[in-house]
């Protein structure tokens, strides 16, 4: 398993997109999301995608370099076509845009269609938590996978949705996460190491609770988070991911993932310090809280993912060897230099 | 058990509020809003709380006939004190404020603080429905009684959100739930009549699962819906339903129910008869879909409560004995005539 600093990692996966195609600071843009998701140890969205990312663009699916345009754009609201370009552009583009919509309105909405996939969607609430506001992203994803509540057929997708909330002295608060039990790559690595998952992820192709990760892949579907209140949100996420962008719903009819991204502009509502004062108050009296049985301690939405990234900024990122085999065989392809790696002490003979 | 017709019911309830104190504009609404939340089969939000709303008056805590005070009023949003008056007026008129600004800006968001218990939420978000809007209603409410993700300790309340999507021809997506578990109502229930609860509902003072609710009563807590995903949605509630108004966070620091209002109104994003029409087409597919191992038919949030609703239109509400009771005890108190009620089929001797 290489080892590799988050500065090499970056500058080798720009690299890589500016011989596919894209322009610096679109490679820049995508380089560093990726490489952010994989120091928050958010691997299954880090650089693992760029084989299917090349993929896209030599297909024609994804293309290189297109800016977003704004199709409707009329007080808080806003309408993107995002061309079928980079997710992680028009997503960053929408959340902006929705923050310049905030500083004028007080809370700004942009939904966004003919969009691809985003990375890591927590990236553009913390955009927004950076700036001061709360950030809120909806994203109808690409599926389907995953059944209605009740039901057993592959209709909707595992749609996630981000907010991230700030705080003063605190690091914000940060959700992101799938409307449905588990992410899909989650069960495929179960299913490649002869895993069971824990009943209530899957249904098999009968309808019936199964803890065979194959399952999935002969005709089952995942189910929703939290029984009929995920699939309530997923539908929300079709909703104003997909449908509301005018882009239709459900992949049948819409074909594209849908962004809705939102920024409440806190300034407008209450003291910013004051607010930001409030969610210190929250986040301390729950971290000085008693953990439950067996837990060691009391965390915050967020704190796995921060820690994580403190880590591996510090020790550097460990790919699996798989992964990496793959993203070295499309630099080679493209004749992109392939950095220099250290064995991980996981990985190095004892 | 009596039943009693909805008509009947409601003129009743509509009395009582009116020798409490209401003018007869206030005591219609309240007594609406309790009367279709029986209606819809949610009997915890219906006329149950009426014996409570009243004592609420009496003791000084809540005040009829407030009107409810904009404090600030800029672009698409407005924060409004609900000056401790019924919790219904202020999350009506708080939601038609948000329709106001989003037929000006797109969107509408309206935050509430000083606000008492504004019964069943669903009535909000289904009135942006009915004009062709997203409604969306996020509410921090009083606790505490739930533990965050990992603790054990009461912090968090079990704060609900509620969103309705409008359809063409089929009625609209409602969603209304808990970001607990359960409601504590239903464990009350459950501990009465001596029955277990599912693991997972509830932890006990040590911090660990069981299935026995009288645990909830010898200091455990509530546990989040959907592990971390519903503990970090309720941290959402408490920031926007209460700290975003500037009413603070948590019960300690906050003091009363806080509401977050919101209306997206389509035909700024897209064409609104397309946007229904892919809605109803989602509905429609879900609908058709095969339903799960066990289950009969695969259902649409909101499908239960209108169904319920068309049944006691027609039958009838049926009144717990115990409920009723405590309803007619206010209503000698306050000089109220009781209506003449039908034992229901249920109670009837065979």
């Amino acid at each position: 398993m290489p080892l590799i600093s988050h500065r090499n990692l970056k500058d080798f996966v720009k690299d890589i997109f500016i011989a596919s195609g894209s322009k610096p600071e679109e490679a820049d843009l995508v380089a560093e999301y990726l490489v952010k998701a994989n120091l928050a140890g958010v691997d299954s969205h880090g650089i693992i995608r760029i084989p299917d990312y090349v993929q896209m663009v030599e297909e024609g699916r994804m293309h290189p370099n297109v800016a977003p345009k704004i199709v409707r754009d009329r007080g808080a609201m806003a309408t993107v076509d995002a061309g079928l370009g980079y997710g992680q552009v028009a997503a960053k583009m929408a959340m902006e845009l929705a923050m310049k919509k905030a500083r004028e309105y007080g809370i700004g909405t942009v939904s966004v269609f003919n969009c691809n996939h985003a990375g890591r969607i927590a990236e553009y609430p913390i955009l927004a938590a950076e700036n001061g506001m709360i950030g809120l992203l909806m994203v109808k994803a690409f599926g389907p996978i995953v059944a209605p509540w009740g039901g057993k057929a592959r209709i909707l997708s595992t749609s996630p949705m981000s907010f991230a909330i700030p705080a003063k002295t605190e690091p914000p608060i940060v959700a992101d996460f799938a409307t449905s039990m588990s992410a899909e790559g989650k069960i495929r690595v179960k299913n490649a190491r002869g895993e069971k998952i824990p009943f209530g992820w899957v249904l098999n192709s009968e309808g019936k609770p199964t803890d065979n990760p194959a399952d999935l892949y002969n005709g089952g579907a995942l189910l929703t988070f939290g029984e009929s209140k995920g699939y309530a949100l997923n539908l929300l996420m079709e909703s104003v991911g997909a449908a509301l962008s005018g882009a239709g719903i459900l992949d049948v009819f819409a074909g594209s993932n849908g962004v809705f991204a939102q920024a409440i502009n806190i300034e407008f509502f209450s003291d910013v310090d004051e607010f930001k004062s409030n969610v210190d108050k929250m986040i301390k009296t729950i971290r000085a809280s008693p953990p439950a049985d067996g837990v060691k301690e009391v965390l915050i939405p967020g704190d796995p993912e921060m820690r994580e990234t403190r880590k591996r900024m510090a020790d550097g990122i460990n790919v699996e060897d798989k992964t990496w085999d793959r993203v070295v065989a499309v630099a080679v392809k493209y004749h992109v230099a392939v950095p220099q790696t250290a064995p991980s002490p996981a990985s190095a003979p004892h």
